[in-house]
């Protein structure tokens, strides 16, 4: 007893001394114990043990909702071994939106009573109710497992009319909402979502699960709490709304424009048809990962196309990953404040402080740094064309998931690259941000201004 | 005499009211009129009229001081055609540096009397010197034209100790100088620079006038007046020098340690002759656009390597294209102050205003969603590999040169998408920057903060 509690205290005092170190650490942990149980041979239908460098390329794809894959969810793993992938995206989902929210906690407490108040504000909830992580990780589980069973429920009475049998049918549906929810975007069938690409009572639930998921969990208490009362609604929800939907729509537009006549796509589909592949990528590239169409098959504009949406991401606090829409947004209406000459940052009638501008550039050229070192090493490990790297590559970083199938291909050095920027992707976006925001201070002397010449 | 004073009030008018205005209209007059010049017959080898597509993009690839052709300089040209591209790259490498050193001293006058006094110390002359566009004019006449006469002094007799009669050799050293101090990268000769591949005589002039010409007029006039009395350099002129000195060292050790065993480059070559390959490629990158091995031939990862260099280009108020250094010194600034936790970002004892830092954002953006774009369109319409094609697009943009021949291979509709992008990456960084700093006024009222959350 008195080593829990030995243990307990050293927990809690890395916590609060260094939130940024306590996340690594812990994301580091849970990906060792999931890679020793999937390497276990009874986890594999072989019968033999995986190897490491494609137990631990799945232990980091699971716990970091990634969704890559190196070898066949369905036929390569054993049902063992499938829910060990299933427990770690659920373990990985909730430890992500616990872990950003207690950051983001943690940056109010540093930045005194008002910006105390204002991230309380923004996580919409008393001050005595997330006070503690424990409080926190429990509102977290309940809201996740709620929004996991409705969706289990939507799609298990389907997978039976479907010809599954109950257990196999409740199985599925428990694996697919999880995997919707948390965007890990793995799916326990061979062949993946196509065999359902035009049934819509599997479609919508997966979308509404992913879209839901991607908000973030800061942004999902506000609509759960204030609803419909937009004026109670916090800045940061409202910028997360707009962004996502603006994406949203312009994914969906954009990714149908490119697509429409393309033969080994959606050329051959009814209009309908078209319009819902279209609205099920859009949703999907910025971080759910399930796919309806082969991924090389579309042309190398929506590639493109892709590779943008999915480096933007979803939104902070959430199981998406990329550089977020809240980054987006801050750095855009940064652009149109200059544009206008005005001097603040403004967006809802509230001021933006300066220092977010710092972390969102940080952010941004973190993402494009690690991403493009990533494409360079690939490139020179595996020989691929560019366009293949580069969508593996963000598809990493951003944990989305889709794939062209190069990570199947890669050799071991290139399997540890990848799983390395996974989890760089992961963990490095929201631990970085925090650790930036909670080591702004004051100086107490002042250097004289001087303004170099840009552009 | 009437009109020519009214033509002058309008002239003196639109350059006061609306300086990226005037910009806008005086590149795209220069490059109607060497469009027309170069349509003629007389330009031509073949006696016939150059096809729009190919004489305006030659135009704007001159103008813009870019250097990619998509017809040979040295066969499709006439010597009349020749010396319209070269006074076309002298008229637009002047036009340029005056251009970026008006629009910042137009910047210094709007931000009252502490700016203006910055901004002349940024140019190192006097008020009364720089108050005019006409004594502007005649000070980035002088230097740059002393300066190409030098280079010209050295390169000529070297043409001629290697056969070629001293008319010819005059006028290859003249194109070259030129070509290398506007960073322009057009070669006279039909085989470009190989056959002088080992020659330092005339790699090192080039290498010179292209370093010295991407340091930009206000470093070059600060370097001149100051010499090395360092404490007298701008704040300005010291990021521009490291940085450049960092993107140097850093693209030869890199571009050499990933070429060194490319049987198609510089594998066969002796170690010496590797380091100069190395060096050489480094500072022509970054806008030179010359180039001693085929780009094509090279390792896909120094294509990735050549492209991050181009996009970040050369200095301010300079022929180089890009991003520009200094954008980058205080986006890395902006990371470095947050990584310390410091509100305010400092360099060389000195503090950066927040504004630079959304112009910085700004030039940034911009510059990224016109690759994409760029990229996606030519994807499209060429059907070329994204390597290629990005490759293209960011030295069109960068205003580089350098190319896998992409551009000459195109249909005429994307030989104007790339024409586009020359203007857009040249005209636009240098007037955007400045009409952002130009619009910043103080707002009456303020707005409560709210902090959303990022990353
Ligand atoms: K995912
Ligand atoms: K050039």
């Amino acid at each position: 007893r008195r080593f829990v509690l030995g243990a307990r205290d050293l927990v809690d005092s890395v916590a609060a001394h260094s939130p940024a170190r306590f996340a690594l650490i812990v994301f580091s942990l849970a990906i060792c114990i999931f890679t020793a149980l999937l390497s276990l041979p009874v986890a594999a239908t072989s019968g033999r043990a995986t190897p490491l460098y494609d137990s631990l390329f799945t232990a980091v794809s699971a716990v970091c909702v990634t969704g890559l894959t190196v070898v066949s969810t369905a036929t390569h793993w054993t049902f063992f071994g499938q829910v060990v992938i299933l427990v770690a995206v659920f373990v990985g989902g909730l430890g992500i939106i616990t872990l950003a929210s207690v950051l983001s906690l943690a940056v109010s407490k540093r930045l005194g009573v008002r910006g105390k108040l204002m991230a309380q504000q923004s996580m919409n909830v008393e001050t005595s109710k997330l006070g503690e992580v424990g409080t926190l990780l429990r509102t977290v589980i309940t809201t996740s497992v709620a929004i996991e069973l409705l969706l289990a429920l939507m799609l298990t009475p389907r997978f039976m009319i479907l010809g599954e049998p109950f257990g196999q049918a409740l199985w599925h549906g428990i694996f697919y909402s999880i995997s919707a929810f948390n965007n890990a975007g793995f799916t326990p069938h061979s062949d993946g979502l196509v065999p359902y690409e035009t049934d819509l009572w599997i479609l919508i639930p997966l979308m509404l699960g992913v879209a839901i998921g991607s908000l973030g969990f800061p942004v999902v208490m506000v609509l759960i709490m204030a609803r419909n009362n937009v004026r109670k609604w916090t800045l940061h929800t409202k910028l997360t709304l707009v962004v996502s939907a603006i994406l949203l729509v312009g994914g969906t537009v954009a990714w149908a424009a490119l697509e429409w006549d393309n033969a080994r796509t959606i050329a051959e589909l009814s209009i309908g048809d078209k319009v819902i592949h279209a609205l099920f990528a859009s949703v999907m590239t910025r971080s759910g990962g399930f796919n309806l169409v082969e991924q090389g098959d579309m042309e190398s504009t929506t590639m493109l196309l892709t590779d943008a949406l999915m480096f933007a991401g979803g939104g902070s606090a959430s199981t998406a990953g990329g550089i977020k829409v809240t980054t987006i947004a801050v750095m855009f209406l940064a652009i149109f404040a200059e544009a206008r000459g005005d001097t603040e940052v403004r967006a809802f009638g509230r001021r933006i402080p300066e220092g977010v501008m710092r972390v969102a550039i940080s952010v941004l050229v973190l993402g494009a740094t690690l991403v493009s070192l990533a494409t360079g090493a690939l490139l020179a490990i595996s020989g691929a064309t560019l366009d293949r790297v580069l969508f593996e590559s963000i598809s990493a970083f951003a944990t989305v998931g889709l794939s062209t199938g190069l990570s199947g291909e890669l050799p071991p050095i290139g399997k540890y690259v990848l799983s390395a920027l996974m989890f760089a992707g992961r963990v490095g976006t929201i631990t970085l941000a925090s650790a930036l925001a909670l080591r702004q201070r004051d100086q107490l002397y002042h250097y004289p201004e001087e303004r170099p010449i840009i552009g």
